[in-house]
């Protein structure tokens, strides 16, 4: 038997998100459904990241076993992108691994990118990939208030009511808000997330940006530990799940 | 009467082009059917480049009169993305003119943008969105050998047999290659081109980049006045309009 980490792309726009649902397309479908097709083995996918209806990922983590084990990493990348071209994924990446990795429990860090396109005219070329927000947004002060989130904490005002995490204390490492030309691109890592996290983190702080609200507003609603204190969810369209760390042994 | 210009981006994808057909869907046919649905003018759209089916852009301009005159430039963009909102269009900017500007008769540069993926895995995000050639490119072998097409010349070799220019002869001001992480950019820059001019560059180039043809090669196609003397048409999914320059009187 071999285990197999694999790095995947995907367009969340025709998925229902990253699990497998019975009656909507998801990202772990198309992947296990492509890996019987090319080895006739039904296997299990798992995750780094749990992704929702409509959020992209750039570098999804994920793992499964095969029991014949003369297949070479080459033809796995090669193998799934064949029998999924079907779909916007792409595997960009392949490596073996022994047992003990595991794509979700193993992870050190996620990494998510939310781009607002923050333009008066809807977007054409970026339809589906950003945010719009057509009223001008402060970038600094966004970054500014972002900071009081960073650390340990308790996100309950920014959990969503499905949450299935045993806690809502989560650490946030890095919170950075930044202007880029036309798109304002906020940069979110932690080792776990809470359901919604990231998308309530940019639809409060959307709240900061358009100066409804206040770098103490922000740590206000934190502190409450109550999900009607927090701005609202942002759309999936502009987040991206970036990259996925592992301890180097790993 | 009012003349007014504005600047556009769209996706190409779903468009045959920027000409308006009978059969098919073309940009300058949404563009129309939006202006009449706001203000009940039937009005012609020119604009400033013919892009091809397929082709996306970033900064296309185009200009249209008006006969009532009380229609700001605000309700003019806004109005043309309200009616023209089922469509990946979008009117970034509109502006008042006299009557001497003519978006493409004035035109005096015209620049685009040609993205080439360059990675083994397939394209997923931006699928669509740029040419995918998984072998490794050379691109600055790619820069070196585009250099002997700066300058005025008969670009016949680079032509496409249905192009309608009066002559082959134009003059080439920029021609850059470089890579931008996983993608090569071809930025071209000129008054004019010829039909199908900056992907059959790009067509030609790539056996550059693959290190089948030399710089002396490329000359020696330019020199050889030739379609088939040059490389093949690129495809249109990694072409965009960049912008277009007007005198600064207009």
């Amino acid at each position: 038997m071999k285990r197999y980490k694999i790095t995947i792309e995907y367009d969340g726009g025709p998925f229902a998100g990253w699990q497998r649902q019975n009656s909507a397309l998801s990202v772990q479908e198309v992947l296990e459904n492509a890996i019987e097709a090319f080895c006739g083995e039904t296997v299990r996918v798992h995750g780094a990241g749990r992704t929702d209806a409509g959020v992209h990922a750039r570098g999804q983590v994920a793992h499964f076993d095969l029991r014949r084990d003369d297949i070479t990493v080459k033809t796995v990348r090669d193998a799934i992108n064949f029998h999924a071209k079907a779909y916007p994924l792409s595997v960009l990446d392949a490596e073996i691994k022994d047992d003990a990795f595991h794509a979700r429990f193993s992870a050190t860090q996620r990494s998510y990118l939310f781009r607002i396109l923050n333009r008066r005219a809807r977007p054409a070329l970026e339809r589906g990939h950003v945010w719009w927000v057509p009223t001008p947004l402060d970038a600094a002060a966004m970054h500014d208030a972002a900071q009081v989130l960073i650390g340990k904490h308790d996100f309950t005002t920014f959990r969503a009511s499905q949450c299935q995490a045993r806690s809502p204390v989560k650490t946030l490492s890095e919170l950075t808000v930044a202007r880029r030309g036309e798109e304002i691109h906020i940069e979110v890592r932690a080792r776990s997330f809470l359901h919604h996290q990231v998308r309530n983190f940019a639809g409060t702080l959307k709240r900061v940006g358009e100066g409804k609200w206040t770098r103490d507003d922000v740590r206000r609603a934190l502190q409450a530990k109550d999900r009607a204190a927090g701005g609202p969810t942002a759309p999936p369209d502009g987040l991206y799940l970036m990259h996925v760390a592992y301890d180097s042994s790993d």
